[in-house]
């Protein structure tokens, strides 16, 4: 048996998240159905991680066991034509794009082998509503402090017990102490309408006021349930004013739900980037 | 009797074009349904142009006549409430925005009075298709030659016989005589992942090599069936060396679509503005 490790990115908008769930779409259930089209028998995939519905990922990671002599680059490819041509017409075509498939050594397991995941969080604040974004940015109205959001950040960096950064819903008994490597805030303008331009040549006539997107990005060693978007909820209060950078420490050590902020919502989450390389949190504090 | 006139942004990528049919969901079908709503009586609206599935609008204008004291404002308001709310949870949900709706003159009407339009068209060249914006760009693995574009596109400008540049499908009685009044083709370097930031310092882990937008911005008199996305089509086809720059007013003089190029796909394109006023051609040409 060969074990292969897909890295995959998906456009979450239409999915009932990555789990396999009966009677709804989800990533998972996609990939295993083209899978098994692919390899004529039922194959079971390893996700890393179990986004939530809504939720992106540019690099989520995913293994599967397989007797079969097709060369993993033709896998891509074959997954890749299943996974376009699905739902032909409408917006969801191509939703799932399998962006590399290689051969793992022996032994290798997608999900117990990982040491550490990043995310990245969008925010946009513009004068109107960017339709075209809905399901990319949260869409916040007044534009928040980056500098006092790092300087909360900076409380959560390092190891921590972060159960007030747990959702009800995650599984009760997994250990609640995680290390977070890094933790990013950055703002950058954009100009409704051009987004892809870069200066004033490219204005046109969707181009409405300029706007500011922030971005936060985080990497560690593991994530409770929603921990990534109640932080992120959180530090977008402390960048609003409506809460001071002193609370955040604080529900650090209230070990309760109710000491953090609201839980931002999903259409800003994308799964980065999938550590294996044990040495990863060096190469970040390096700035690689 | 009121005539209000509505500006209307929508993300296309769930909607079977703008004109309302039966059992399929279309943009004029759920502005209708929520006016319905809001005014408690069947209200048809006029809208300007027909857009195709998957076009997308950022100021398509309509107009409806009503006998109601609800001010301008306060209707969109409420068109809004109704529109953000269907589909609630899936990746359609608010994929129509009312922009503005103002109270017109007597005797005013959306489509009679509209002289002229503004639609924008984009491409991606990158070296890896971005799925988050596979319903908002035409992504082209070559990057096009914006040089030889630009004069091909010269030979466009001015009052021709459009007739090579219409799908059939068109209304086939309407003059194929049209006025382009601007045709500009602007590139723009992108950074997958990042695209909402500036510089150096916003790259982040879902940062890939650099790629070129190609925007196409074309102002005319009025367009037929098709008429942008064969004008781009053979504009793209001219960008990748495939034809010359002299087969454009070859096209034109022979009167036969199959002189033209290919019709570009629909999701690269945005109706961006109507125009009402007369002096529009002359504020275009002076770049306002």
């Amino acid at each position: 048996m060969a074990y292969f490790l897909m890295t995959i990115a998906y456009d979450g908008s239409n999915f009932h998240g990555w789990q396999k769930q009966p009677g709804k779409r989800t990533v998972q259930g996609d990939i295993e159905a083209a899978l098994g089209l692919v390899l004529r028998a039922p194959i079971a995939i390893h996700g890393v991680s179990r986004t939530d519905a809504g939720v992106h990922a540019y690099g989520q990671r995913a293994g599967f066991a397989a007797d079969t002599p097709i060369p993993a680059e033709k896998l891509r490819i074959a997954l890749n034509n299943i996974l376009t041509g699905r739902g032909s017409g409408s917006g969801a075509r191509g939703d799932i794009r399998i962006r590399e498939v290689v051969l793992a050594e022996e032994g290798f397991h997608a999900r117990h082998d990982a040491v550490g995941k990043t995310y990245i969080y969008k925010m946009l604040t513009a004068g109107e509503p960017d339709i075209f974004l809905r399901n990319f940015f949260w869409q916040i109205d007044e534009l928040p402090d980056a500098g006092v959001m790092r300087q909360a950040a900076e409380y959560l960096l390092g190891t921590h017990d972060f159960r007030s950064f747990r959702s009800a819903g995650g599984k009760g008994q997994e250990p609640t102490v995680k290390t977070i490597y890094s933790l990013r805030v950055c703002q950058g303008t954009y100009v409704t309408g051009v987004r892809d331009g870069r200066g004033e040549e490219d204005r046109n006539a969707m181009s409405g006021s300029p706007g500011v997107t922030t971005t936060v990005e985080i990497a560690g060693s593991g994530f409770l349930y929603n921990m990534v978007r109640i932080i992120v909820g959180t530090l977008a209060e402390v960048g609003a004013g409506r809460r001071g950078v002193e609370s955040v420490p604080a529900a650090l050590a209230a070990l309760d739900r109710r000491a953090a902020g609201p839980t931002a919502p999903p259409q800003g989450l994308y799964l980065a980037k999938v550590h294996y390389d044990r040495n990863f949190a060096v190469a970040l504090s390096e700035g690689i």
